[in-house]
């Protein structure tokens, strides 16, 4: 069972570096196959159908996202405070950039729901999810910002990550004076 | 000459069809000369190789997201203050929202030059003189705001837009009241 979710988890790692490569209609079963090195037809084995297989990239999405426990145990100590919500930024930031090729995924995946009704269903679900637990988590924690910010906060990082990752503007600002300045006028 | 333009738009227009609806891989000269109707061969004559389809295209789009010069010209008349502003960029996320082939063809295109140096260099070129424009016109205009509240426009409506046109989050947001308030907080 154990080795059947490694294998799960490196098909699906294969699956989000063809469609960051080769972009959302690249991603086929066999083209899964050939980039995680498995015969033909073990991908479609674990994820019968496409749509199958993009709900497993979006699974998978969401687990090389979340961040490392110790981080966020550090920061349990500290008060809930604008220095402390921009740093969770940052670390969003910096997690996205470190791992280019789940953020280049995710807007193929996005582009794709505008094309696909399911996979909009599927995406447009775990964002969805997403973004409450964001405005759980801040009016649990005591963090400025309430549902209003969040979204403008939303909005705002995936426009700067998608900059970032694509053909940056030269606008002036770095993407931590960009967030640095996103965070003094969002949250007021 | 006037005939010979008309194709070249006609045939731009098919390819901006063609990347909205089957994503950038599907950006063929066979593909173009399908949507557009026209004999296999010709967006091949037209374009020769794909970077000059899709520098084509760049052009198009630029085109096609021009305002209206009598809606500019209407504002001419008016003190260049944050309502001017705020209604600037509604008519940009209207232009947009209303010719969603445009915009999700330049999010395929965006994605694109993270995969290929020639299209970043094309797209990035005509983004980074339309970015200077903006900055131009604010500085020559009075409008309030400078490069850096421009930039972080250019973040905000690209998120805005990306999941306007794709499977929008429910934020309790309307997509003019997160311009509003987009303007009311960066605008400061």
């Amino acid at each position: 069972m154990a080795r059947n979710n490694e294998r799960r988890s490196a098909l699906a790692d294969a699956g989000i570096r063809v469609l960051a490569e080769e972009g959302a209609r690249g991603l086929t079963h066999r083209a899964v196959d050939a980039a995680a090195g498995t015969p033909r037809g073990t991908a479609s084995n674990y994820f019968p159908t496409r749509d199958d297989l993009i709900s497993a990239l979006v699974d998978r999405i969401g687990e090389r996202l979340t961040p490392d426990p110790e981080v966020v145990a550090a920061r349990d100590t500290r008060p809930p405070d604008r220095a402390l919500f921009a740093d969770y930024l940052r670390d969003v930031v910096r997690r996205l950039s470190a791992d280019p090729h789940v953020s280049l995924a995710l807007f193929e995946l996005r582009l794709e729901a505008a094309r696909r009704p399911a996979i909009a269903a599927t995406l447009g679900a775990w964002r969805q999810r997403a973004f409450q637990e964001d405005v759980a988590f801040h009016g649990d924690s005591g963090l400025p910002g309430g549902q209003t910010e969040i979204a403008l906060f939303h909005y705002a990082i995936d426009g700067l990550m998608l900059d970032h990752l694509t053909a940056p503007l030269d606008t002036g600002l770095s993407v931590d004076a960009a967030i640095a300045e996103f965070v003094d006028r969002i949250l007021q």
